[in-house]
């Protein structure tokens, strides 16, 4: 195990101002060390994830301090591992998306109690990796990083070139050299270097785990590798968001897309916070996780009663959640017995479906992974597991610009000359 | 000319709803007539715009409202043809984009007065036609239309599907048969309508003037034809904006982009108003107009010093902005003189450069429209037209997104095989 993986008590870096937090903690041990670029915990090799000291906040004040921020994420820098003076740094600062109600949805579907859509595609790369690559920006800032760097399939690229480059950061991203032009000219139009690596995604992630071993790979930030436990945090802001969006309330039920699954854990684990910090009134939510059949290891886990989750080879036009093998399966898994929600999937066809539905019914273009969600809770309707009558928030973590393949089929209703003959023939009025 | 075209002094529609909008008044000649949906005037076949009664404001209370108001335009509701209640109809509701500090362009182009770039990628079909759609939706809701309509090749297409879609109106959006596939899949996506015509844009234009004289086109409103005159204010939001996010304070200098000339005349009304209104400082303000090379026809008037702008047929990657016989032409002249500002243009590959330029500085991928705007700002430093002392801000009306093909050149820096060998080899560390 290479230097930088795994965490040491000796690690030099224990007085970096990262504001509220204070220190890493192993999720499945709980061991504690000190804040750095690590993510593997050195006792049980468990994920490390970031331990706040939130016990100097009264209440109303922090509300107050948080109304007052400004328009992104950085509203809830109390909240975050970033410096209290974060939103004076450059950085392309995400989030404040809208929380749209959905009332011709919500017709549509038969919801009575509250249909809310989050549209993450209002990002400034246009998906909801803006808020994550925000929060690893800082801690490279932090722990000395000059090169940002990932492996990525398509959205994260973009999210890092445009983070990076405004930051005044060196980037360097992998991506399997055959992805679609489309993907490639976005992640190489912020001018970082754009590497293509012969082989599929798996190749790129263990290529990536060897460099972060290697003298060349000194001074790189990885955001999902060993800045992750950072990353991961910035999935919080979408939990804090829709409750101080819905009026400071808690849903009752959310569907939240799976892919490594962190997302869904983070947002459980900001809803807790802002119970504990007294922010919300504690009352029962439930979390529903979405996946696409061509690749729904969880959700097949999730139905079958089971706590591990066993790899699938991905295949679904939903790419950005296409991970075989999500390293938070099980702790999704947990999450969604514990709250009363469930995992679902929905096939290729029904993902189009649910992309035109949310389209039509509230002018939202989503990604494929907003037709998971939407098509999900369609679903979940139908079988009866999501109730209709509560206040529902569906996630959107992107855009359909990213995606226009599965809608291709869309076109024109009609070809006609010129002419109001021609236009009477065609039958539009 | 059609009934619906020229305003008549007994229209019925004297007491229609639309807040401050107090009457339709002639640009030219100042002939005044009730609101409704008609553009022209029928005293001098000028063009029709909104005339407001801002007399009841006071300038601290209208601040502190508007300051209180939502994330979006609606926060200028009061200053807008829309009624009091806007904010709570089903509309996209787009603005209150950000105003990026742009520090590293500003070090690359040599501004030392700061330099802005207002960022309308973030609008929800994410350009700044969703500002003047939203308008125009209002207006078609209060006229009683139920089919929104419009001539386009792109941008606006999106903005009146999502927002037809979003408000529950059925919409029928004219467009040439043979646009590229991105741009009919966007335009088709919301579910509306969508109509090649076998012709070039000027013929869908002339198609549609044809429809709005006709009993098949009754109850339509064409966006940016009989709807017009409020869809053109949305533009005033920018100016609202820019020296909202600026601290209530007026710019020095604005680099503007022109298409029809409307957004740069409105933006100029937008910010007259707020002098009057006292919400910010009376002081000179200069405005600069953008052309494209291929499509310059208030550029070469500007140069030549003439008054009249000459038409021309366009040929340029700047597609948004490819209208080759402008109608706000003249009005354009007249502020850019008046203003001590200036009209420029910049060839296919200074757009391009453009565009990489403010994608490697700020993390902002703008369309060929912002590459337009930012290398005529880069052109005008350099011809020693603009100031770099003073306070600049530059306009992103688009999204890189929508015209991926202006830097379809963009690529990989490097292929490798998923070893360190190969990656030593390629030079990148």
């Amino acid at each position: 195990m290479a230097a930088q993986t795994v965490a040491s008590t000796t690690n030099p870096l224990t007085s970096v101002d990262l504001g509220p937090a204070a220190a890493l903690s192993c999720r499945e041990c709980g061991h504690r060390v000190a804040l750095g670029p690590v993510f593997a915990c050195e006792e049980c090799f468990g994920p490390l994830e970031i331990a706040y000291d939130f016990s100097a906040y009264d209440t109303e004040d922090l509300r107050k301090r948080i109304e007052a921020g400004p328009a992104n994420i950085w509203r809830y820098a109390p909240l975050l591992p970033v410096p209290a003076d974060v939103a004076e740094k450059p950085n392309i600062n995400p989030g404040w998306t809208k929380l749209v109600k959905a009332d011709n949805l919500a017709g549509e579907l038969g919801v009575t109690g509250g249909l809310y859509v989050k549209d993450d595609s209002g990002n400034p790369t246009h998906s909801f990796k803006d808020r994550v690559v925000a929060q690893a920006l800082e801690a490279a800032r932090v722990f000395g990083f000059t090169t940002l760097s990932c492996s990525s399939t398509g959205n994260l690229a973009g999210a890092v070139g445009a983070a990076a480059a405004r930051a005044g950061f060196r980037s360097c991203v992998f991506i399997p050299h055959d992805l679609e032009q489309g993907k490639v000219v976005m992640a190489a139009v912020y001018g970082g270097e754009l590497v293509g690596i012969e082989g599929n995604y798996d190749d790129v992630n263990r290529f990536c785990s060897e460099l972060i071993g290697d003298p060349a790979g000194e001074g790189w930030g990885f955001v999902n590798v060993n800045l992750r436990p950072y990353y991961a945090e910035g999935s919080k802001t979408l939990a804090y968001e829709i409750c101080e969006q819905l009026g400071w309330r808690l849903p009752d039920q959310l569907v939240v897309p799976i892919a490594s699954g962190s997302q869904l854990t983070k947002i459980d684990k900001g809803l807790q916070e802002l119970i504990k910090l007294g922010l919300v009134e504690d009352k029962p939510y439930k979390i529903f996780g979405a996946q696409a059949e061509g690749c729904s290891p969880v959700s097949v886990a999730f139905k079958a009663g089971q706590d591990v989750v066993r790899p699938q080879k991905p295949d679904t036009i939903a790419k950005s959640l296409a991970i075989g093998n999500p390293a938070d399966g099980p702790y999704v898994l947990d999450i969604a017995r514990r709250t009363g929600g469930a995992v679902e999937d929905v096939n290729d066809e029904q993902i189009v479906d649910a992309i035109k539905l949310l389209a039509r019914t509230e002018g939202i273009f989503a990604e494929t992974a907003g037709g998971v969600t939407v098509g999900v809770t369609r679903k979940l309707i139908e079988n009866g597991v999501l109730d209709p009558t509560l206040t529902t928030v569906v996630l959107n973590t992107g855009d359909g610009l990213k995606t226009l393949d599965a809608v291709a089929g869309t076109g024109l209703t009609a070809t006609i000359r010129p002419n109001l003959d021609s236009f009477r023939e065609a039958g539009l009025v």
